[in-house]
């Protein structure tokens, strides 16, 4: 289950740090949309971006949220990638989040293939 | 030498989030308050924190920068905390940053002893 303040952050139009390994265990960190299910936190990308490789290698990953308008308001999810979802259900997820964060659908073009990564997380820090 | 939008960024008002690695290889991330010099991101926290403790059993962190104003303006770097210097230099760095943040001197309690992480860049991506 989520902790209320990241389910509140992860639902907002928020940003996050998702930060992944590289091969030789070195940190990787962008910032991007976030959303959430009742138990997971979601990120879209696209599979040929490095941090897809990354999370195929090592399902490792953090991700810190904060309030757009208060970044002293912040979570850090530490978990693991369970499950990676393409097609037409992370088409579906790409749009659900452009709408939240520009209020339409997503426009640029997708260069790969989208992919929802399902985050679980093991350690929720809040503050 | 800094990337000329990374000093930008690391220069303003604006906030990181420092990532550094737990024993297990874990990901660690905080929003923290960010500053440079001529080559280094500069990072100030206190000795008894995870995250220094982190950076003392393995120095590589990666670091990621947004324009408070607009977070799709971020950069990352990679890199490794080349030097800690505690002692004044280390309370006037973050009285230094206070102002920079807050417009006054720094208030909160300090719990154990403030350090500085200097950290070197590997890699710089911008965007």
């Amino acid at each position: 289950m989520l902790h209320e303040q990241v389910r509140t952050l992860a639902e907002g139009a928020n940003f996050a740090a998702l930060t992944t390994l590289m091969p030789d265990g070195q940190p990787q960190t962008h910032i991007m949309w976030v959303g959430c299910d009742e138990d997971h936190i979601l990120i879209n990308t696209e599979v040929h971006r490095r941090k897809f490789k990354n999370v195929e290698a090592d399902p490792r990953v953090t991700v810190a949220i904060w309030d757009v308008d208060n970044a002293y308001s912040f979570v850090e999810i530490r978990g693991r990638v369970v499950e990676t979802i393409t097609g037409p259900a992370a088409l579906d997820s790409i749009n659900t989040l452009s709408r939240k964060y520009t209020g339409g659908d997503y426009k640029p073009e997708i260069q790969s293939e989208r992919v929802i990564l399902k985050i679980a997380p093991d350690r929720q820090v809040t503050r």
